[in-house]
């Protein structure tokens, strides 16, 4: 009897361990926060309270074996080692940087907490991420005077002003809504400001661009990024990081289809129908035993390893030093060296990686070596369900692929070229806007929407992509499009 | 050994709960139904015996703790209490009110179980529904000579007739297919007719309009509406009404890409990632440890409390006594006072909530009070999980974004009544119709699509939606479009 | 304490018993593949560890019931019948018919597994697939001159030659990243190439049209298919292939928008609620207790039965069967009576099933006897979850939407004809190309992409997409444009 006893027991001790685990230490300080968002903001505290963060204390997570580890760094602060990381951990460190830092109920507290914050635990992931081009989205975008151009074309206001359509470009507000909503915005600190709450009067800050999770976020306290953009607040989740319904985010519009190819192609197909059965928490993440297909992280950021524990891959959040070429942009082209896109110049000034006639900037990109090195990364990965035999002949058809894609975006600027030089539409020779007339926005369609898509169909073999749904369909139609409408318009204005 | 004996007999019998609860008293009529059905259509009956209905009979029900209810009246007809809700308690209730009750095997049975119905045990979400635009979505479309236009130009058969394109409207049945399969169509009783069927010869009605399950159907007993829209025949499940997946049935399309902004949505992302570990089923639904993101009912419909049972909302099936602006529409404006919005006049005359140039019919529309106590309800629930300020710079962002749309609106309609003037193409001057020509037919998509998108991306933050993916770039665009197609159009028209 | 040992022991029996399901007896030639496999491709070894084939001997398999069956033949050859089916037992059968076989550490292995060597074990299903268009689909496409026409068009490379715009077609390779991705591509040997690998030097053959997984593929044994295609490797399930994630793979694309379709109706609302508590591995398949909704496989393929056993349709790989007229197609028609349909021709001696002008080749077409036949098992299985006045007024309402839908086309197709006759396009009159001009691409749409859209609409009840998503909308406005556009272009070429 004793011994069913002590099984029962067990069994009990066991189902209710997640309970127990609760009971980690928590700060007194985070006790403060607790006691009173318990009540204001119970969906955060409740969120929280289910997170990893709540769960273990820094100094039981670095006594886990080392690829394990979730904590990048051997060390943690003594302050911070021996509770939980709850509110006031991260929302009171470094006070003195945080331009959004505010007396609050006897704390200095940051309204937004950045990668300068996270570095303390995750030094390597924030390091890698500096590297990462989405750290440096909103520079990439708005620091580069002809994607500023195209932002400001897109998010606009036509109005009719004595008979003709004006356009001009809405501000930074209206962009956080749309391209910044992703590129992430700039966060700016204008002062504090009393507001009535639930518990009395306070003063919180004054912020622009707020709210806003976008991954290259110009933080109050000069950092770039937002780790909360995969791993969403308050829980931090490693296992919503690696599903790709953290990627659909910013990943779906036709300019980047990403997630909508994946949903066609075979690897979406298996995550969708087996994922249930899957272990999202496990680090390393075990191929074949942790789950059969890969998603989003499993190709472009995770720690792999097989179920002997061979290291088939180790945790990158660079996310482009497993590929060799950029296929998103008006002509796809070696992955750029730095992260920061702007300072690019093509031969003819412009910064764009490649000219508009197809010549790649080599200087900025990155070199045939390294190009090779990305791409055999990239195919130990897929070698681990694909024979070698299978995986090369992928990457000579997305090869073939990516130069058909280029050579059509070229016949399609050329007519673009051809309506500038006629003047049916104006455009760089006659230093108007590159994105404001049909004919151009047509041009843009084509390596925007259509060879993108083409490319990313023939990427991760969603095929539906490449064929009718803004595929070659389009890519083809698009251009005697072009033609025609150049034939016609012209036509029309002669006549005027 | 005796207390294990017991502990393990107690284990089987929580194994057993579900199976024992199937043991819930059904009506000798029910159980005289089930006897063929059980044959004739297996599917029906195995879901309803999965159901809630199937389970509790409404003198159970009516034990619960008064949050906790699915039933809303204090009271069940003695008749119903004690059994639970099988296929003759709604199918043969009020049968002389039905047109669609016909004899079948001694019971006076109707097709189409109505909200008169459900009514009996659910009076008080009946009464709210009633109140719901949706409600009287029939009407709302069919009722309002602009939008029975839009619906006759668009479900229409256009045909070559003496060289000329010629385009007639199709009828109700083809309508059913198209508009009312959401909006619901009229359902009419012509007859009966004998059918041959696996027991034998038998009469049922003739119906027209059958099927529909759309929301705002007009069913044979003079009511509108159709609980099974959303709570699905026959589990009628509010789990299910929960998830985003029933709502995605009439909000994918770009007119309403509710859905679709959702899915690429931080709360979508959340949603497809953790659902499987959340609790559908529990009333009230408990913030935080129910769910940790919002689905559509979250916001719009649901009985919603903290962990410690603090109210959040209460239940509505009004749906948009939590919305302070309707943002579908050609402008988008105050919500209507009344869910029957055909009676709606602009200043033009038009049955339509603002005039073509932008200004509200203030008088059919709530006021700015109403407005403020409803975006305080809905602000509630969003400071579940998010920050007053957040919250704040939300909204701000929102209403921003609006007037954004609506601006941008009013110069396609510009472009529109330029047209008209010019004789381009015919419209209001010339009683012609509003949606049958190229241009008229590009500044529905303006509003309907494009801006449409735009505000439900920037409600929900689904950014790709208010970007590329029907959003600005198709806004700004099509306005260029516009305006040249019409000089060109005008061209060719002049030529001939 | 003796019987709760017993018991315990049980228990943990139980619960070990997928474990010990493992030990089923493995051949010594797959355990040689096993011993490299297992480290160079660790995630195929996985998936397949988990794949019934890995469970469960074929002399085992053939004591199941015979419902329960996934098995099709009543004898296994004695060399394959004690071991379960792992890479030798595929792999290496019939070395001398597979081109693609070559020698590999002592072994005759093909790198290709097809139906010819399915067949084994499931004669049944690989002799109905043969009947399916599925497996036809690369000669039905490119064996098929008017269609092939539209694969070069689409999948071409415009250039600008001497001012002028010349389009070329693309070889097969650039076709095999689109159409022939699902269609299946022609695979060819051509030699051997050694290479480098983790265990030395190898020789592996050559293949063209390698990777490939599409449902008509040619294989190097002269046999045409994939099971792998819906059955995905190395996991083989059946599961999968029930859930429409796997459909969904080739049938998203505008041309066939049927899981998009899915995804919006009813039913796909009922799966995606539900589905995690369905039971997708259980044969035969039981409508109410396995599933309360169908997906594409229950309608298309599946064995169903009711809970008592009664059989309600017997399993079909032909996917036809239970279907008397083909909705997608210029316009809808009966389904053709052989699955290669390069064969047909129409009266005007086109190779289509219907003329130009909509009158079908009734020679190629099943009779209005067989339309009936397929009609009623479809019906039946609809029956098995609706009433039969429900079942008969829905596919009513679809023959209406069918016949408006063909009504449709032919009015753009006298655009179309007319674009011809004046010479705007030029076309069949002309001997030029079908699909390579304006006006051409928007009366293929027209079909192509929108009647084919609110058809499956119709058929599925997913009425966003014959509503605004490429429905009517679209369907109507398209001849708009078709008349408006041939009215402009006619226009501004008399004027050059």
């Amino acid at each position: 009897m004793k011994t069913m006893r002590i099984l029962i027991l067990l069994f009990c001790f066991l189902l209710s361990w997640p309970v127990l685990g609760m009971a980690a230490p928590v700060s007194e300080e985070t006790e403060t926060c607790l006691d009173c968002h318990r009540l204001v903001t119970p969906g955060i505290v409740a969120n929280w309270e289910k997170s990893r963060h709540a769960q273990i204390t820094p100094k039981e997570a670095l006594k886990k074996d080392k690829l394990a580890r979730k904590i990048s760094v051997n060390k943690v602060p003594a302050k911070l080692a021996k509770h939980v990381i709850g509110c006031a951990e991260c929302h009171t460190l470094n006070p003195q940087i945080h331009k959004d830092t505010f007396a609050h109920n006897g704390f200095q507290v940051h309204v937004i907490v950045t990668p300068r914050d996270c570095v303390t635990c995750h030094a390597k992931e924030t390091s890698q991420y500096s590297k990462n081009k989405m750290a440096h989205a909103y520079q990439d975008l708005m620091g580069n005077p002809v994607y500023k151009q195209l932002v400001e074309t897109v998010i606009a206001m036509p109005q009719i002003q004595e008979g003709k359509l004006r356009q001009s470009p809405l501000g930074q507000e209206a962009q956080a809504d749309a391209c910044l909503a992703c590129h992430g915005t700039i966060i700016q600190v204008k002062g504090l400001r009393k507001k009535e709450t639930e518990l009395g009067k306070m003063s919180f800050p004054v912020l622009t661009g707020w709210p806003n999770q976008g991954v290259g976020r110009v933080n109050p306290d000069g950092s770039v990024g937002s780790c909360a953009s995969c791993h969403t607040r308050h829980s931090f989740s490693i296992a919503m990081a690696r599903k790709p319904y953290t990627c659909v985010q910013c990943h779906k519009g036709p300019d980047v289809p990403a997630y909508k190819v994946y949903s066609v192609s075979p690897h979406g197909a298996i995550f969708k129908s087996q994922a249930k059965s899957w272990n999202f928490n496990h680090t390393p993440w075990v191929i074949g035993k942790d789950f059969t297909a890969p998603t989003c992280a499993t190709c472009h950021a995770s720690l792999l390893v097989d179920e002997n524990g061979n290291m088939i891959a180790p945790r990158t959040h660079q996310f482009n030093d497993r590929l060799a070429i950029r296929i998103f942009g008006i002509y796809a082209h070696p992955q750029p060296k730095f992260p920061d896109t702007s300072v690019v110049r093509n031969e003819q000034g412009l910064p764009l990686p490649v000219s508009l006639t197809g010549e790649p900037a080599v200087k900025f990109l990155i070199s045939k070596d390294e190009m090779q090195k990305r791409r055999q990364r990239m195919m130990k990965i897929c070698q681990s369900c694909h024979s070698q035999n299978w995986v090369a002949g992928h990457f000579r058809r997305l090869d073939q692929t990516i130069k058909e894609t280029n050579k059509r975006t070229l016949t399609a600027t050329k007519i673009l070229l051809k309506a500038w030089q006629t003047g049916v539409e104006k455009g760089l020779p006659q230093k108007g806007l590159l994105f404001d007339e049909p004919i151009e926005r047509m041009w843009a369609e084509q390596w925007l929407f259509f060879e993108n898509s083409i490319r990313y169909s023939a990427a991760m073999m969603g095929y539906d992509y490449g064929t009718f749904a803004f595929g070659r369909w389009y890519a083809t139609k698009n251009i005697q499009q072009m033609r025609d409408w150049l034939r016609v318009k012209g036509n029309a204005l002669q006549k005027k």
